[in-house]
């Protein structure tokens, strides 16, 4: 179907013209004058009921296929521009979920077009390098210009991987790994731990654990998993390692307003992570690292306070455990910061930080002593891929250029009180609305009426995500502007009266 | 530096025209006639040792950034092409490596060059979706005439994932989500599995087990790693499961003229298949499902006779395990047929098939009865990419056009005798000369010979790698020609003499 809005971009992209003539479009960034122009839709547009019938019959071809039932819908990517996806039956939609979280900087922007134009990147797409072994000579330049310079503080040193669950697989694995030699006091292992890790067993294949929260997602491959405990679905049927499970604050919002409670709350999960630690370590499998998000985003957007994270990172610290916060749905700005670890005020916030999604790769920042200390113990064929690095050092330009963080934290201001208006106004059906930039969630009254609100929500051209039992969250691009804002409230609002 | 090659194509193929006229290159392949003009260099031309001082300087600027103990050298990647591989000190190589064996056609192929020139396909580049939930218009389309184009026999549904470990750690949860309903004879879990799994404990999270076999490699990740039992490296120092490893037959080459011997070792290590199965059952952890290459290649290319297999994928259906065929390195052609599982005659090879590497994206076909029976069961943000079955629908069509599998199968010929003249012709040095298609390997006196083989090699301009504990692989690519072997096994022969 329909690719010429692409097809013509591109050509005229080789021309280094990026003006575009595309019916339909017009200017929308505020910050036009000083950088590329953006084109966008004006608003959203809807033809059919979602999914259409072309959704609907792709969905059943599909089926003959693989299992379709997370299926939503078709899209037409070439049509879909800025903040706005297009589907199959050519409904325009306002997009506040952005594949699940992933897409930094909107559809087709011109930049990423620019990348894919230039006869120097093709090289990184048609030949990707087993990295690990035989990195492409733009390589280092590459990882300094897009992942080190945003890279975390305190760290300066960064692996890339192909996806999160990856990201977050060797991150424990590089805590273990860590762990272990620290134990020994020496990297030398026995012929012991030698022998028995082929069969595994212990001490080669030791008892160590990661410790992690409830209400905490980090993935889906089997050591990422032994830490998710977000929803019974990701884990039923899988085999597991007893790990310890704190519990994650339980708080009220908005934060200030409740500080007294959500203090001892806070307090009150600091003392069971202390004492799980020391239970485990009597049992014998030891925590070598703690991992958390800093806003539990699939477990419903559960947020900490500084002091939190903070008292957390010490009580790491005082047990020997490493420290692994996963920004792989936080990181890249959407919070107002780069990192949503930023928000703490730290100086040393983590031993170890995982990306993925808005990235566009995924990998782990970490301090230096978290380094494997042999080659080929974090190791994979591909280890990332470089063309996903010429993107997003283009995204970081686009970020810098656009003062999108500035963008993000206004427009995540108009939304946020936005949210906390419609509170107000529905409070039987809004509650706990909460965010930092525009990474915001709202609950809805129950499970049943929060799925209702997104579907007539998409039907009338604006698409939401859920999370945890009963949240919507909010996961614009960070192209997401204040007008977009209001056009998102407009429609939000009028669902919601619906369902008062 | 020099990119021009690659510019120059680019520029060409934009205009439709895929002549190319740049110095040192020729025509090459034998069917040149009936296919796109292919261009290569002439031969290995060595200009440094390898690493040369660019790739030195470069790997202790990567060093900053990362560990680079397995780093080889640094590429050009642009100036590569087909069998050659050129680095960043000019140095151009035969490479009979490629990217451990995940170069399918060769570097720069034309027609992949043109799938990234083709503005239509520009979108799936820019916009990776979120697979799972909202598929492009043509995914349906392009995984009908990629991936289940080649569809192992029995299986027409397939799953993509990012990477070869994402591939196995998924089929695993596959295998155990089908074997528990199978367990419980429907696929409602009870209250208790609901709230066990959340804990990580039985019998929500249960004590099921994968079988896999000592001198295994399925990947990385905790999973996979529990199933890999080639290296202790891998493993040394990651927790795992207590899951059962059978022998691997240790088989005398050629198989042909050892066939009582090597029944004999198959009946023994088939037997102790079965043991493990029901002692594993006794303990409470019964196999899920079976796990196994079709010839072990990262753990020293150990082949099995396709008896074996026939009789091993029985016990699987005896003992209701399901039958997982793991094809991330054996697939896509290199052993003459597409899959390796088909060199064993069956209509019902395997449950499941994995794949990744050659394919250009990871992912696992399997039966009808695999398929998870509710959605976000097997899921994750991306889930694949749409870019790549792009590049790999072009490969299979080159596959096709060009006669690849046959040209495998008479390089491979070739190569296998020249093995055999080379090991009558130095006994102390070499044995056990053996292969599929190009999927050869000979065994190295010893580690330390092994090692100084590859390396003089390639300071001859042939890129080797090794795998087992003595052993070299050979990994060519799909354009790997007849002349190309001879090359090869001249350059071969000279660092032989060296060592003899």
């Amino acid at each position: 179907m329909a690719s010429s809005l692409l097809s013509r971009q591109l050509a005229l992209s080789l021309q280094q013209n990026l003006r575009l003539t595309a019916p339909g479009c017009r200017y929308v960034s505020k910050a036009a004058a000083k950088t590329q122009m953006e084109f966008e839709y004006e608003g959203p547009s809807m033809k059919t009921e979602v999914p259409g019938p072309r959704s609907k019959e792709l969905t059943k071809r599909l089926g003959e296929m693989q299992n379709v039932g997370a299926i939503n819908f078709f899209c037409n990517y070439e049509e879909s521009r800025g903040n706005y996806l297009v589907d199959v039956d050519g409904n325009r939609m306002l997009d506040v979920y952005t594949q699940i979280s992933s897409i930094p900087i909107g559809y087709n922007h011109p930049s990423l077009i620019k990348v894919m134009s230039n006869p120097n990147n093709m090289s990184a797409f048609v030949n990707r390098p087993a990295l690990g072994i035989m990195p492409p000579e733009n390589f280092p330049e590459k990882l300094a210009e897009s992942l080190l310079s945003v890279a975390p503080s305190g760290m300066s040193r960064v692996q890339t991987m192909a996806c999160g669950s990856c990201s977050n697989e060797n991150a424990y694995k590089a805590m273990f790994i860590w762990y272990r030699n620290k134990e020994r006091g020496h990297n030398i292992p026995s012929d012991e731990d030698v022998s028995s890790c082929m069969i595994n067993q212990s001490p080669g294949c030791p008892d160590v654990s990661i410790l992690s929260f409830m209400g905490g997602f980090h993935g889906r491959t089997m050591g990422c998993l032994a830490t998710t405990h977000s929803k019974a679905i990701h884990k039923l049927d899988v085999p597991s390692f007893d790990w310890p499970i704190a519990p994650f604050p339980k708080l009220k919002y908005p934060l200030e307003e409740f500080t007294r409670e959500n203090a001892q709350e806070e307090a009150r999960c600091l003392e069971e992570v202390e004492d799980l630690i020391v239970q485990w370590r009597q049992k014998g499998r030891p925590v070598a690292g703690i991992v958390i998000e800093p806003i539990q985003a699939e477990g419903g957007d559960n947020h900490a306070t500084p002091d939190f994270f903070k008292k957390l990172r010490n009580i790491a610290r005082k047990h020997g455990s490493a420290f692994h916060v996963d920004e792989v749905q936080t990181g890249g700005g959407a919070t107002g910061k780069f990192w949503a670890h930023e928000h703490w005020g730290m100086d040393d916030p983590a031993d170890i930080v995982s990306f993925s999604k808005k990235m566009l790769t995924g990998g782990f920042y970490h301090k230096d002593e978290l380094q494997a200390d042999k080659a080929y113990r974090i190791f994979n064929t591909w280890m990332g891929d470089p063309s996903k690095n010429l993107f997003l050092a283009e995204v970081l330009n686009v970020i810098r250029r656009e003062n999108l963080l500035e963008e993000v934290t206004r427009s995540g201001k108009t939304l946020l009180q936005g949210l906390y208006q419609l509170q107000d106004q529905y409070p039987n059906l809004l509650s706990s609305a909460r965010g930092q930039g525009t990474f915001c969630a709202i609950d809805i009254r129950d499970d049943a009426t929060r799925n209702s609100i997104i579907l007539r929500a998409r039907d009338k051209g604006v698409l939401l995500g859920g999370c945890g039992d009963r949240s919507i969250r909010f996961r614009p691009a960070l192209v997401f502007k204040e007008y977009h804002v209001h056009m998102f409230l407009n429609v939000f609002s009028d669902v919601l009266a619906e369902h008062n």
